[in-house]
């Protein structure tokens, strides 16, 4: 027997992945959460039928939306963490030692159980001392908070539903007031290649309210149009230049030093298309 | 109605392409071929059900496969294309006028055909006065040729069907014999994500009979994984230092020469996956 899920990226376009197993599926407060085993992707969690992580690429996503950000700042030491409930990138910036401490606000806390339970490679950081979990709106929180952060990273679902409000110019500029003078944030912008109207209009609203704005991109087998990107926002550092190598103990698989010079380069038809500010 | 194009990617993975209307299919000498419009990836060429060319992604793979080599190698006169039939790699050789000639060799004219008939973007090389068309098994042609050329580029079906003898050690040695004394060659070699151990063996061989071999890769989403590799073997030039400029006129849409040094840059895994001779 041959059982497929199967998620519309776009309109026309279609991904079929073959599962092994339905490892648990719960309906949370705010989404259809489901967890597979598949025959190509290893295990992946999905949520309101979008694949949002898989074993096979997730190093992909959460090294580098964690470290270019991280390792671009000279000496973290309080992070906001906004969205990621599946655990990836909290775990990336858990290996940061000399981080002090790590809000993690996430608006679904059936997310984060299912991690606890179902994501045994994704979900230690959830049990770092450092770790200060909020279960609320992203978009509510930063509108409220005192704290300041020298790094915030956006680790959101899609621009639709509970994830909308988190690309909003309002959003943006409350992420501005958060951080500390030099302060950087890095948020997840969606596919470069297949959805180029939203990224421009991301990327222009981020633009509009900070200084330094760059976007970089990877190849990201599980999303639509196998290609994804990030945009940083940046009060001081330039986010494209790493000042701090990893450790070798974190044996890390995609991130490089390298690697974080080298996913800031865009080719001159995306550089055209988004209407990069040089 | 919507109709769909599906591709079995891999065992457990396919893409759903819808299409918009079946412009032309017929059956060659050697492949079943049909070329679709779509509606998210524009004109689409298939062979034997797997996606060759896509309008919305085909200038990443073309000017990559093509301007690498062609602009690491200092002053190349005499090209050769294996392959290629849709006439996208054709038309980004034929950019560089220094080039006095190119021979092709396909082993099957229908692609070509039916190229020249209905992939309008894709076909004005064929009109060069420089080309020497020859209709023939690639690997037939390589090994009993006595010409020889400064680069040497394979852009080839997978290794399956009539694609497979253009990635055995045998084909790689004849390539090494017709190269002049500093010549490189190019090829596409698959998906380093879901065909790790594929990529790696083609590596292996061609790493086996030139000096210097590197692997070069970028996102590509109308192949499996989303995510493609190239290899380049070389008798002297660095394939990842362009030595000369793309003419502004060529109007490239992804290659630049900082693109060209970045697409060489491999995360940590990878290089460890394909066992990387440093």
């Amino acid at each position: 027997m041959k059982v497929y899920f199967v998620e519309d990226w776009l309109d026309g376009l279609y991904l079929g992945v073959q599962i092994e197993s339905v490892v648990y599926t719960t309906r949370t407060k705010f989404q259809e959460l489901a967890i597979f085993d598949t025959v190509e992707f290893g295990r992946m969690l999905t949520l309101d039928n979008v694949i949002q992580v898989t074993e096979v690429d997730e190093y992909i996503y959460h090294e580098c939306i964690a470290h270019v950000p991280l390792l671009s700042y000279p000496d973290p030491k309080k992070v906001l963490l906004i969205g990621g409930g599946d655990g990836g990138t909290l775990r990336e910036i858990t290996r940061h030692q000399n981080i002090e401490s790590i809000t993690m606000v996430d608006i679904d806390e059936g997310v984060i159980e299912a991690s606890k339970k179902y994501l045994p490679g994704f979900n230690q950081g959830f049990y770092d001392p450092r770790l200060n979990l909020v279960i609320q709106d992203g978009s509510v929180f930063v509108s409220e908070t005192e704290e300041r952060f020298d790094v915030i990273i956006i680790d959101s679902t899609d621009p639709e539903g509970p994830g909308e409000v988190l690309f909003t110019t309002e959003f943006y500029q409350s992420l501005r007031r958060l951080l500390t003078p030099s302060g950087i944030m890095c948020a997840q912008t969606e596919s470069p290649l297949v959805m180029t109207q939203t990224v421009k209009d991301i990327y222009h609203r981020i633009a509009d309210v900070f200084p330094i704005t760059k976007i970089f991109n990877v190849p990201m087998a599980c999303y639509p149009g196998g290609w994804w990107c990030f945009t940083c926002g940046s009060l001081g550092p330039d986010p494209e230049k790493p000042l701090r190598e990893p450790e070798e103990s974190w044996n890390l698989k995609f991130y490089s030093p390298e690697v974080h010079e080298k996913v800031f380069i865009l080719g001159p038809k995306l550089k055209r298309d988004l209407g990069i500010r040089e």
